[in-house]
């Protein structure tokens, strides 16, 4: 059994149980990042048009704290209207009273709420330069170790998730660079996903630095410098740390967590059933990306849960379009929504999905001035 | 019985009762911040010099993380080499294993390391203009309260403690304006409180304003604009929240600390033996200042703790110098002390000073470089 249906609470994977995820101190670290590579046309649709994508991450988080945003006058969305994951977040730690800490992991845009500065650049271009200078990779890193650190002392599951449009591209190059087959299996936001143009860039890129295909299998580091974001540095210190300390982590997202999974297995992290990735049912049954496809070929020991919304039954055309292909996950989505099962196991579908109404139609169909 | 010493557990001031405090997940909060009214001559020693006096607050936070500092090259001392009372803290926290949480609430010089940041400016000279405007007063109670909701979620104690060069001279400012004859009752990082430069700046700012004694006795925001700074409104917000969420608090200090609940009190905030001013005996013991004669004009249902740490028989002359007059408290030592206690019952006075005189010279005498 390769998933897990998060409902199922007592699913098995071999030796990994979810009944041992079960945590009243769970904590919901959210890093948020840019990577100008978000900028290339056809990429992402994380914001209404390329100039708002910038704002996309710290508007996430905004939108989480306060039900709206302050950094922008909207609420992220796709172009034509489609809302930001992180309502699906915001339900689900609000319901299971999960606390949130946002980590600025390299941003263009500040949110305006208190979030961690690490003193964290934003990425640049792949397909123009190179992503980060390695002493940033390396800064991040170490920063984000010392946040794994503090945050192990008091909580015994910490969910992960991240916010940054362009990232699937990136965690494509990434893992091509430690030596696994990720052509057409990263996910995207888009229901028609565009794996040419991902290839294309990162392909060019690699042929202009000059580096092939697991070049970088033992050297983490450099692979994030080359193709990599600064998210990823982040949150692979925090992880390790977490796990050292004998904590547990739902690496809340989809293609992207393969690539920590990844990145940890490149630094020879043991793993002892404490980390599993957390998703939605929308990236678990996508047809045009495969989660399953890659993490096979990463790791037998980390199991893949998902939720399933539901969302196809809901009275908001915004949330059934997740069930249609788009957006289908982020900014911890799915995993926010697994730590909340597994925290209140009094929430059911239903009372998720009405609670996610009511803060669709307060939020988003009537906005808070 | 107004002082309980911490090492008698079973201490209990009216219906306040210290055990209630036991606790397996408490955390430290750390606001640092800046005051351009530190650069008076004569007010603070904290700080080699004058220039280093703004890179004091972020070197402390450093000093706690890593046991050195990155903003600078030495470690925080007065003038005459006594080391910051952060060298206590960073003992404290790691002997007991409580988490920190390093919050910039106005800075001139930013710490390397995570640290939330709230957006906040640094204040002014109270002796020449307007500490804050009312604005960002509010602002960074907003932000105190977001963080205060937060922490309370997965913490049953909050210690919160401070570092800003200059604070006492702001926290005799703000408790004239609301009302409380603090005259000649702030405490010093210097054996000889320098009382009448204090009362002189604050009386001359008064009067140029237009303000007089007790005129803010009900707008605890418009008296921190006037003559308070950064850190007041951070704190006074995350105390109200997590006191709002009956959680228990420490404040960290001393007649700083009696200026926050000062401001609770005009808030109208109910404390529910739920919040006490935790301290050092030398702060407690100071013949140059008065907590007691502070706090019993404000609230009769908030007791302060004390821990004498014995410093008077250190090996070490720069840690014995607290028990003679100098540094005393600061960067929430005396309460992170306290708090220590409370987690591990087994940290005896002897324990804590061998393990604090091994940090000294680990770090003070051979610093890492």
């Amino acid at each position: 059994m390769k998933y897990a249906n998060i409902k199922n609470i007592d699913a098995k994977s071999g030796s990994f149980s979810l009944s041992n995820f079960k945590s009243n101190s769970s904590s919901f670290l959210f890093a948020i990042s840019y990577t100008e590579t978000a900028t290339i046309p056809g990429l992402t649709i994380a914001g209404a048009n390329t100039e708002l994508i910038k704002f996309t991450p710290a508007a996430d988080a905004e939108y989480i704290h306060y039900g709206r945003c302050r950094c922008i006058d909207s609420i992220p969305a796709t172009p034509d209207g489609k809302p930001t994951p992180a309502i699906i977040t915001k339900t689900a730690l609000e319901l299971a009273n999960i606390p949130i800490t946002i980590i600025d992991s390299g941003l263009a845009v500040k949110p305006i709420l208190p979030h961690i500065d690490i003193n964290s650049t934003f990425g640049r271009n792949i397909a123009v330069e190179k992503a980060l200078e390695l002493k940033d990779v390396m800064e991040n890193y170490e920063m984000g170790r010392l946040i794994g650190k503090q945050v192990s002392k008091n909580n015994d599951l910490l969910i992960i998730g991240e916010s940054i449009p362009g990232g699937t591209t990136t965690a494509l190059g990434v893992l091509l660079l430690l030596g696994y087959d990720a052509y057409n299996k990263v996910s995207s936001s888009m229901p028609h996903n565009p794996h040419q143009l991902k290839n294309k860039i990162v392909e060019k890129s690699m042929l202009k630095s000059g580096i092939k295909f697991g070049d970088h299998q033992y050297d983490p580091f450099n692979a994030i410098s080359h193709l990599g974001d600064p998210m990823m540095p982040t949150v692979l210190g925090m992880v390790q740390e977490i796990l050292s300390s004998n904590k547990k982590v739902i690496l809340a997202g989809g293609t992207q967590m393969c690539c920590i999974v990844a990145l940890l297995k490149s630094l020879n992290i043991r793993f002892n059933n404490n980390l599993c990735i957390g998703t939605t049912s929308y990236v678990v049954n996508d047809a045009e990306s495969s989660l399953d496809g890659l993490l096979n070929q990463i790791a037998d020991d980390v199991p893949i849960l998902y939720s399933d919304l539901g969302l196809d039954s809901s009275t908001k055309a915004g949330l059934r379009s997740y069930s249609e292909g788009f957006v289908k996950e982020g900014a911890g989505a799915g995993g926010a929504t697994i730590a909340a099962y597994l925290k209140e196991q009094s929430i059911t579908q239903k009372i998720f999905l009405h609670e996610l109404e009511k803060n669709y139609s307060a939020t988003i169909e009537k906005p808070i001035s």
